[in-house]
């Protein structure tokens, strides 16, 4: 008794601690998260704040800028930090948001958020639920480094009979201006490195679900050269799930950073220049076109929006029939975008 | 007989002389034009025709610049004429656009064709339709030139029975960056005389609907100060609704070119530059998420994507959460865009 005792206050006092290095004061009050300790929406909102400032000190450490950092309230329910460093020395637009929201959802909305489309059965046709995650896209101004998007949720609902459904997805995808073929293989393998601790199937299959998710139909291409991407995850067991999930979240810095590091101070033309300001364009039509991240959150009443489109970039460019010469790099990186390759 | 004859000659000499005055040949036939020179679908395909020629030469002779014309087919049956006058002197990006496409469409097809998703009975679930329209849009560098869009359009479509539906459609909407009074009155103005002509309620009916269409929810404001917007114009006879749609589609040049020349030297300063390029931003938001046009287009196989996106301005900004101060000319456009008003 009195250890579980000292153990409970432990736990409190590492929730504190943890809270310190945060960039905001989390959604959820400090005193909830420490009685709610062993839940895993308390597990998962310290652990996408963790990654949160893990991810925002170490762009800090590279730009030498400060991350503007906005705390908000969701009338319905919960809120969230909105991390943006605009116009750095080395990012143009770099963001990082947290969100924690909670309330009911109606048995169509609850469907629509799972990608397989399950049926949820609600009291009244009303359905509980948690959701949370971190997600950040980060725009550099060299066109030699660069974009990079990751997303990581979970996801609880409870059904009529009072049971929890609980899911997690994510996902780590990197979107060059120019091939890299080194760049491409770290990125790669640090994620299938994270992967294969878990489940053996898991990159390849995320690899593919990837390039599958991120295809512009319209233009033929996909956004970049992919990563990880998953949903749905509700298995082997939640404690097995979330350990995956920490594992990727722990990568983003890993996979990234060294990467901006690399091409800091790579030279580059004015015609480099401009084509990644296409691309940026291209990265514009997938998020507001097909990405279903965006689409709900346009949709949803009472959502952000300075935090939903925080993911445009700073600046892009649409040329009327642009198509770079045969042979050229601009030719060798659509070429990838639309015969997705594998990098490890 | 013989003076049946005569005109019958004489209106296709009409049509060939009209024809050396267009952008390129049209995307019928001349023969076949000829042919069926009483039909509405020729009627119409040479007014879209004739508006693109006229509308592209005024923008040359302000420009200095020449649009570069291209024409395509389109697999599926039709084609079109693309006219994009790219990093002018006074035009960023001025496209103006004419397609002819013709096919079979399915039922559920048909009905998403109009807006009031009439059903429609096709022989074995398939209609044999035409489509047909002219549309525009004009992005000028100078922060006080306005941007502008039309759009005028004829649909027919043939039933399981052999008769046939049409409709019209269209529209031309201004978008300034900075609230001018006299524009803005010359612009409404040019557009209510067009459609007093015709009827009364035209124009207070379409201005609304206008206002309604090129709304950003997401925003909550609307994309420019409109204009005038209709669609499934079906009377009140098929002879008076061209009529009404030729006077509409004759003003594009009067209602924009004046507001062009009379801002041609207009000084501007960096921060008006940066507040056009973040309204930009916005109008590709109502393009890629809410535009039927081009949520259609990019959906239909068959299409061609870089006619569709001309829309799109060269350059665009997404500024994080971007607030001009109380009482700057920037925050009385935003008030104007939140609170749509008369003009007229």
């Amino acid at each position: 008794m009195a250890s579980r005792i000292a153990k409970d206050i432990e736990g409190e006092r590492a929730i504190l601690e943890k809270c310190k290095e945060f960039m905001s004061a989390p959604v959820t009050d400090i005193e909830v998260l420490q009685q709610r300790k062993e839940d895993m929406s308390t597990r998962m909102e310290m652990l996408i704040m963790e990654t949160q400032a893990a991810f925002c000190r170490a762009l800090e450490e590279v730009d030498g800028g400060k991350f503007k950092v906005d705390r908000w309230q969701r009338k319905e329910g919960g809120g969230g930090i909105s991390c943006v460093l605009q116009d750095g020395k080395v990012f143009e637009k770099a963001g990082v948001n947290v969100s924690v929201v909670y309330g009911s959802l109606t048995e169509e909305a609850a469907k629509q958020m799972r990608s397989r489309g399950k049926v949820l059965k609600g009291k009244d046709g009303k359905l509980p639920f948690r959701a949370m995650g971190v997600s950040s896209v980060i725009h550099p101004h060299n066109p030699h480094i660069p974009t990079v998007h990751f997303n990581y949720r979970y996801f609880e609902i409870e059904e009529e009979d009072g049971s929890k459904q609980w899911w997690f997805g994510g996902g780590t995808d990197l979107t060059p201006v120019y091939i890299n073929q080194d760049d491409a293989a770290h990125f790669h393998g640090t994620l299938k490195e994270a992967c294969d601790k878990h489940h053996a199937q898991y990159y390849p299959d995320f690899k593919k679900w990837c390039d599958r998710y991120f295809y512009v139909r319209h233009r033929d291409e996909t956004r970049g050269i992919g990563g990880i991407f998953f949903d749905d995850l509700d298995g082997p067991s939640q404690e097995e799930a979330f350990g995956f999930v920490r594992s990727c979240a722990q990568t983003v810095v890993p996979c990234y950073v060294p990467i901006v590091r690399k091409h800091l101070s790579d030279s580059f033309t004015a015609a480099e220049k401009e084509w990644q300001q296409v691309r940026r364009g291209r990265y514009v039509e997938f998020n507001l076109v097909y990405d279903r991240g965006v689409k709900f959150g346009l949709a949803t009443p009472g959502s952000r929006i300075e935090s939903i489109l925080m993911s445009l970039p700073l600046t892009a460019r649409w040329e009327y029939m642009h198509e770079p010469p045969k042979g050229s790099r601009e030719a060798e990186m659509l070429e990838v975008l639309r015969n997705p390759k594998d990098w490890v």
